[in-house]
């Protein structure tokens, strides 16, 4: 039977052997919530970079810029981290550069796993269905806050640990650790947050409805894999 | 109101300002709650050192050796890991020098703040009160298992939030983490905890007795603290 682990931060990274397996990297608070909500609204390409000055330096004519740090958008840069401007009808077919403070430098540092998922809980279900379908062990990555452990990639882990818990096994402590805590959280998953660190953050900036959207489960079908530099929609969902 | 915050492995030490703050170093199973017994039991002073070389260096007439790795006593010393281990009448008045897998080289890590305890269940009830009388910012350690995030010491730390909840707030969201676990936990923590990682490593060695004693709660009443390079008892507990 496959194994299901989580790390807690990308500062714990290290501490795994990622060849073999598939990363699941999330930050639900926004970073792959909004990535899949812009694949959902049809965008082609999605280059996540690490800092403000790659996402200048690698736009092209024709291409999209966002650009989070902190919570807020970044000066000089087309979009933000809501994933409500990502519902427009101009980003269609559309190559986006993306950073954010935490989300695309996980994705970057999770590099040398099989395959590279982005994760919400917006698309959790088919992210369960492909990994069911592929069958090899899994390590959630939680994008964190600048290194620290949160409560809500962890209430993600947690929520796709349970939807694997009879085809996969829990590999270690953090995982029964989140699944823990997601059964606790499920019922009321924003009540359960109001008191997180990245809530608060987020209720200083008066965006508590990109909370609320980010935490319903299953709205997406689509699965963001990496491929080379970029982040495509998975083309060939598995049967289900 | 000062806070309390919880780092769930020292590989993100790094991550935090110990300047100005207690820290509680957690390794419940075992190596503090051994150092807890051994100091109810009349040891004089322990030496935790981060290598098997260390310990043997540092060995002087007189002094007894204490070293685990992987939860076995390590060959060539007086003695390993189980805190049945300190119940002698032979330890009263005597030097250890100490290494166990995670538990030392955590509170050596821990060094650069103000003071640094060695908390375990066994003395989570005069920890709470020492550090109330203090009034500083608390940063639980957690020695966790090789860098990674393990659930015994998780579960500490949200007793000790627990015990302080009227006068210290939780810092952030593994605070909220710990505590949640905690009072899901604690109606029955071994059985919680029977199938996280550490336990099923410790069943496998055969000791589960120390297990069951390491979860209880308030046995002994003294506070081990680092003086230099020494944990010594905290004589003056303040008066409750």
């Amino acid at each position: 039977m496959p194994s299901i682990d989580v790390c807690f931060s990308p500062e714990l990274l290290h501490l795994y052997n990622l060849s073999g397996k598939v990363a699941v990297v999330v930050d639900v608070l926004r970073a792959t919530s909004s990535m899949v909500t812009a694949f959902a609204h049809g965008i082609e390409k999605i280059i996540p970079v690490s800092t403000l000055d790659d996402c200048l330096t690698q736009k092209q004519t024709g291409y999209l810029t966002a650009a989070e740090r902190d919570g807020r958008k970044a000066e000089g840069f087309d979009l933000g981290n809501s994933p409500f401007s990502y519902m427009e009808e101009n980003i269609k077919g559309k190559t986006l550069i993306m950073t954010t403070t935490n989300g695309t430098h996980a994705i970057r540092l999770s590099a040398a796993a099989d395959k590279v998922l982005a994760g919400a809980f917006l698309n959790v279900g088919k992210v369960a269905e492909f990994l069911e379908a592929e069958g090899k062990d899994v390590l959630v990555v939680c994008a964190g806050w600048k290194g620290n452990f949160n409560l809500e990639d962890t209430l993600f882990a947690g929520a796709l640990a349970e939807r694997l818990k009879d085809t996969f096994s829990a590999a270690n402590d953090a995982t029964l650790a989140a699944q823990h805590l997601y059964r606790l959280a499920q019922p009321d998953m924003a009540g359960f947050l109001a008191n997180s660190s990245h809530v608060q953050r987020l209720k200083n900036l008066d965006i508590t409805e990109d909370v609320t959207f980010c935490l319903r489960e299953d709205v997406y079908e689509v699965v963001p894999v990496l491929a080379g530099d970029s982040l495509v929609p998975l083309k060939s969902l598995p049967v289900s």
